[in-house]
């Protein structure tokens, strides 16, 4: 085979597609092909000798690893509340700011005022600190638009900024984020509205993959969210939730009997909630930046996740208001600090199991041959390094389907 | 005047040298000329107009803001040691780490068999990720060498540093890190050392400013630290300490109680110990990534610090060990969430409190007529977003003594 690039002389680490857990499945002073932006072989040590290539990189020595996946995020915004934060800080809750118009209400209004070039230029700076730091593919969620207008240039934008930054995006629709002032009085409208209006627009016009909800008491009510769920199952797209954040609501109960792909937050789950989850392979997503952010003290049940053999994936939940954080090797770090996942979880929960939260991990996520080349250069000792050391390391080279990126 | 640089119609914040906490004293559309690396006029609105300058920058509405000193790092070092936050998490604590050969020593054998310039090579790195986050003034410490040629070696280095990026480094003596293997069974032995060969040195050679010492149950005890501290004073050399991080050790009420610069860490700090800071003007420096690396639970007593009227900084603490960042703003972030300071406190930390830290506020740290124009151009609505969004903004322009810095 003639190849399009060759990354010679590396050290890899997370490849295949076994995962256990304990492991980072490293290959040392190993070679990639590359063609046609998929990874096409794979050789250990010097036995990429005979094969010719358009291009050879000499990685002398440094770390390849899979682009990192981040698999839940809100980066598409107008505005800031910085000025929540000192509301916060005066002792008020999430809870108590989102009832008095401030929280997600707040965005709500900031994104429907942007035009939709200005909502892509201030979204595009968020989804470059993200793509600085080694990730290669994008989740965005829409949220802060709430009617079809709004809610449609949100996912057009995520669109944009794939192109723009020759990544990958993965679009997602969440109209079930909070309900529209329009609708204050009326929720059932609402539903209906997404249900039988926003659902079937998007299928038609592609502009979302995925749909999500927010479960939750200052979200949609259980009821809600079957509605939703079933809704778009009929439309064929795939359905995650936001559940469990700031209390036992039962979002991860409903993806779990309709086989979605992940329940994220999940801070109040019970072990039912964990044995279901299991059983129908739902990813649990863990958003340590807002946990952080919210001084939250009640952890996710990782041992309990564990034992029953969920797969954790691991994410920033970037967003203005409880995770407005650009780094996905700082949550990553977050994730190890506050929930005590190990190192290596944390690796496998930015990438393979990042990617399995999208629905996407037989061709993503991971080093292996067949899967997109989606591929970082690190310049480091040790990939150990990214979790333990924040803010010190950057990739020298990304690569989104074997094309490099220069941000 | 004729001026080398005018930077017009920029917002200023944290301009001035009288700080009222709850203010970031703001000018909106004002302009800045610099000339021989000073700040040597500040115009409200368009009065800029009439001055001549061979350089004019339109900021653009863009915020113009001091640069960020980092008043306590340990970024010289040689290693990694990642592996120790995974023994972290198996439960063992940072002191049972150091007692087992782990810990700082690990990074002193690792410092000590690196060359000069790998040492540079590698630390540098760490210097350019803070730099690129907005600082611009940066304090290294020496000890991990621990003997005078790798002591001295570390200070070189650090001089490097700052001849490299052309921004300034102020050093710091630490041989009082801990005690070196070689001394294990004679600790005043090496305490003489310190006082009575490495201390002269350091003076005649200027390889430091100040020294540090680590006064604590795994480093040194109170008398100790006592007898350091009137030799550095004799030779004229300026002091500090790490105070009451892990335990009430007396390190707090030693440098106030001899006027030294600042008392680093005291989350154990006591009432007597924080009414003998204000009254000799001691700087209590925050360093709440060390608190977050090591899940510590004992926070410094901010509310009683805040009204006894002790000026607080923050800074990295950049170490290989208890606390590996790269970003400046990430800790000032950590010091609101985890230590309930405000944002506005949390900015001053950075700037003109760090430069009191260091013992330069006169000439640093803000935006004033006559400072050194060390000033940074950030694209942004308010300044609270880079306490409150984590990694997502980084300066557009930064300027050392009015130089700008490309890094
Ligand atoms: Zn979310
Ligand atoms: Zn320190």
């Amino acid at each position: 085979m003639f190849f399009d690039l060759i990354i010679k002389n590396a050290n890899l680490a997370l490849t295949g597609n076994t995962v256990n857990s304990a492991e980072l499945n490293c290959l040392y002073g190993a070679s990639v092909g590359i063609k046609d932006g998929i990874i096409e072989a794979i050789w250990e040590a010097d036995k990429a000798q005979e094969a010719s290539s358009s291009k050879v990189i000499d990685a002398s020595g440094q770390w390849l690893l899979p682009g990192f996946l981040d698999c839940h995020t809100h980066l598409v915004f107008a505005g800031n509340r910085a000025d929540e934060f000192a509301r916060r800080a005066r002792g008020e809750s999430y809870q108590q700011i989102a009832a008095s118009g401030g929280g997600i209400l707040s965005t709500v209004r900031a994104t429907r005022e942007a035009s939709e070039d200005e909502l892509f230029e201030v979204s595009l700076v968020r989804a470059k600190a993200l793509v600085s730091g080694g990730v290669t593919h994008l989740e965005i969620k829409s949220g802060y638009g709430l009617d079809w207008d709004n809610e449609a240039k949100m996912l057009r934008v995520a669109q944009r900024i794939g192109t723009a930054l020759n990544i990958e995006v993965s679009c997602t629709y969440l109209g079930a984020h909070a309900l529209p002032p329009e609708y204050s009085t009326n929720r059932a409208a609402y539903v209906d509205i997404i249900c039988n209006n926003h659902l079937p627009k998007l299928a038609q016009l592609k502009l979302a993959s995925a749909v999500d909800m927010f479960c939750e008491g200052i979200g949609f009510n259980a009821s809600e969210c079957e509605r939703i769920i079933c809704a778009a199952q009929a439309l064929g797209l795939k359905i995650k939730a936001h559940a469990e954040q700031l209390s036992r609501s039962g979002g991860a109960a409903l993806i779990a009997q309709y086989q979605g792909l992940s329940a994220d937050h999940i801070e109040y789950l019970s072990l039912p909630d964990i044995k279901a989850m299991a059983k129908n392979n739902v990813v649990g997503v863990l958003l340590p930046g807002a946990f952080y952010t919210l001084n939250d003290t009640q952890k996710p049940p990782i041992d309990a996740l564990r034992n029953a053999g969920v797969t954790l994936a691991v994410s920033t939940d970037l967003n203005p208001g409880s995770s407005p954080i650009g780094s996905l090797l700082l949550v990553a770090n977050m994730a190890v600090n506050q929930f005590q996942l190990t190192i290596e979880e944390a690796l496998w929960g930015i990438t393979l199991h990042a990617a399995k939260a999208l629905g996407i991990e037989d061709s993503r996520g991971s080093i292996a041959v067949g899967k997109r080349a989606d591929v970082c250069l690190w310049p480091i000792e040790t990939p150990e390094q990214l979790i333990v050391e924040i803010g010190l390391h950057a990739p020298t080279k990304i690569w989104s389907a074997g094309r490099e990126i220069n941000l």
